[in-house]
């Protein structure tokens, strides 16, 4: 059976490759991060290992990124800045605020080896500068390393366990994930495996008895036959450069003006791994963020939906916002401040209305009568008090609007940046093994990164993806490097 | 290859088929209102026919159900009770209702067929009285036929397009379900198709091009090939009652204390279909009922959330309100309501709490100080003016919360019925043709009702499962009676 031009799921029968065109033990699909990691196990562990990139060089949407790394439960960097962190706290945080109904197996081995991949990863050329930035959820502009990424201090995970920073970037200025991929693809080169870059991987190769043997690729205008050994291990990003697919999914992810991902992430490899049998979860989960801070300050606002109503507490996550007004609230939000808490937004979100009254700006809003007056007033009550007993604003960012003039920021989908990218993917186990719907593994395939379901089922922080990206990568590679061979040529 | 043993994904190879135990043109697997329809189509396009049903007899989930047919553009029913429908205005009702992003194809064809429709059915031996009932949503107690039953005269919709009923329920007292499918088993068996009951369905048997060309199942302890000359058409209910399915693609769905479906609705015809190649989408989307009416009075009161915020037109259809407080308000609320409002509602929802106050009730009920006085206070100044400009209730359902005393009624998923069932499935054309990933079709494979994701994509209305399932039922049938064999045994 030919596949050509059938599409990705369209597997290649093996019995109808004539001759291959080249060979490794481990074949790895896409060098961001977690093709780097696999790769860097697959050949430390002794295989031969080939990387094939489609791009003109490895990085991918890890080297777009922050560069913000997820990693806890007493790592170097936290006990250098005197924060105390527990494998189990790390766990009961991830357990809570990436629910709901994560993959426990997964965030547990991610929780308890957490240190050892810090290890790990300084070991190979990526290093962590030994300090704490106060300003939350984003990389921080200098090359400091640890931030709160997740809104572990806000609620309602303050009330679940201890808050504590997790996020670490790379040694570097600004946005590290460039950086990060330097030093990965550096020692992908340094282990010893093999790089082909500009190729398209086309479809995978399964034999008779249904395990994957190699891929098809093009490249160039010809096809080639690319035989692996052992396996053959996808991590080749996310779907969300996928219309279709997004809109089968996750129809509202597409409302973000901004789909963080190269033009890659379109959910190739996910389509090749379900010819091969392989079920995916969680199809509607993504993650989306809205830079409303830095500033912290502006914190002290309030976030009301289109009616006028408040939601969540405006100091949670900003992907915890992002999320909870797209999926919830169909992507409409406003900023409302006054003229204290007022300050300059850095991604540059611009006051819509300004007026000398709540009045005002809840008839320049369109909203019902009395319902913003409403919202404010009885905030403003309960922040004199001290308190937001309706969604549990952390006391310091309490502060009553009333000095004029007031302002809406519009934060609507359709107004602001608001970044995203799909969580769901292949269902995996935590060594990487792809899984049938049945649970059966699919032999000789392995995934990892956003190609799979990982530790963020619905809920994120940031620095998870390249956490579990490079984590779980790590595991692919070692499991695909230790799997015996199935096919004999 | 043997798939024995490991789960309807693992296709059975036609090859290591050494004698078919039994053949038809078409294999039908599931006798529900989709699997009739695909029976009678393909039986009388001239096709040999075999339904196989797991259980021990033909009904499943649509004989459990209330038998409302989403049905309209004019039919019958409509006319003689005066009302005007047009296929443009069912059109415009299902694309709004059923998104977002709602497969325009199917609700095109949908929409264009439903009177003839109608009459395929009425042809079939099942009996319409032309009469209209005024209470919505579920199914006349009499044997009264036209209901509303998607919110059409309530917000957002009656904005959209002139509200018009449009499910029709078979002329029989109370539920309908039962009586539908004993007229729809009736005609299965006058148009010649066999039925075999009580073998359980392993997975597909498919050639060496892919091609779907029987089934393996089991009986009676023994394992039975089947071949199916022309397709197998997969009409075996959703996944309602498979915990794990349900957890990896809607887990929020698993909160509904009752999982509307039988036992067989547990996504084993979706898995075997993804092991010959088949695609799922929308896997997320549920339907969430929720009977707060009958009777219609109540929703004079008003539905809050846990905050103590309304969060939705009281008037909509339940299951709107099912979905919006499941999805996007964690399955918690409140209906609030006063002395001249509480009226016993029939699915015995009890009052929690009863307060001479509405800031008595705020208080039992746990809520932030002043939330749920000025929710009330906002409502009752608004619905003294006749108009409720936050959430655009109708305004016979306006009338101030004044009377004491007031109630609250606990709503949550774990204090009263919810009633659920899964919405996605497998991605067909409206043809039935099944679809890989890539969109190619998996030749000899078909599927209809809520195996497969259908015209509702995530929004609903009552009678869309057994309108769609006995529609493209019928289409699927036909399709698979009307394929040039593939197999040359």
């Amino acid at each position: 059976m030919s596949s050509e031009g059938m599409g990705p799921s369209a597997v290649r029968d093996a019995n109808d490759v004539a001759a291959w065109d080249a060979e490794a033990d481990v074949v790895v699909v896409g060098l961001g991060c977690a093709g780097a990691c696999a790769a860097i196990e697959a050949a430390e562990a002794g295989a031969q290992v080939l990387v094939l990139e489609r791009a003109g060089g490895g990085g991918g949407t890890s080297a777009m990124s922050g560069g913000l790394i997820y990693m806890g439960g007493g790592t170097p960097v936290q006990q250098a800045c005197g924060i105390e962190d527990t494998p189990e706290q790390m766990f009961t945080f991830l357990m809570a605020a990436c629910g709901p109904e994560p993959d426990e197996s997964k965030i547990r081995v991610f929780c308890e080896e957490s240190v050892a991949h810090f290890h790990w990863l300084e070991g190979h050329g990526v290093p962590f500068k030994r300090t704490f930035y106060p300003e939350p959820f984003m990389e921080p502009p200098t090359d400091d390393c640890l931030v709160f990424s997740g809104g572990e201090d806000a609620y309602p995970w303050d009330r679940v366990t201890p808050p504590v920073p997790r996020a670490h970037k790379p040694r570097h200025p600004g946005a590290a994930g460039g950086f990060l991929m330097q030093c990965l693809v550096a020692a992908t080169e340094r282990s010893g495996a093999r790089t082909l870059t500009g190729g398209l991987c086309e479809t995978l190769v399964v034999d008779d008895s249904g395990a994957v043997v190699g891929v098809a690729m093009r490249e160039g205008g010809h096809e080639q036959a690319v035989r692996a050994r052992r396996g053959v291990v996808l991590t080749a990003g996310s779907f969300i450069q996928n219309r279709e697919m997004v809109m089968r999914h996750s129809p509202l992810l597409w409302r973000c003006s901004y789909k963080l991902g190269v033009e890659g992430d379109d959910g190739r490899a996910i389509r090749m791994a379900m010819g091969a049998g392989a079920d995916v979860i969680r199809m509607d989960a993504g993650e989306v963020a809205i830079p409303l801070t830095p500033p912290r300050r502006l914190m002290r606002g309030i976030l009301v939906t289109a009616q006028g109503q408040r939601f969540i507490n405006e100091d949670a996550y900003y992907g915890r916002v992002g999320q909870e007004c797209l999926f919830r609230h169909d992507g409409r939000m406003y900023l409302i401040v006054d003229n204290a808490v007022y300050e300059r937004n850095q991604a540059g979100f611009e006051a819509t209305y300004v007026e000398e009254s709540i009045a005002d700006l809840e008839r320049s809003l369109g909203m019902a009568s009395g319902v913003l007056q409403s919202t404010v007033g009885l905030y403003n009550r309960h922040a004199a008090e001290g308190v937001d007993p309706l969604f549990h604003k952390n006391a310091k960012y309490l502060q009553p609007l009333v000095e004029s003039p007031f302002a809406a920021i519009d934060c609507g989908t359709d107004k602001v940046l608001w970044a995203s990218f799909t969580l769901g993917g292949l269902h995996t186990r935590p060594s990487g093994e792809v899984l049938t719907p049945d649970d059966r593994v699919v032999p000789g395939l392995y995934a990892a990164g956003r190609t799979t379901s990982g530790v963020a089922a619905y809920g994120y922080a940031s620095g998870v993806s390249l956490a579990d990206g490079t984590f779980f990568g790590r595991r692919a590679g070692r499991s695909a490097a230790s799997a015996h061979g199935r096919f004999v040529g």
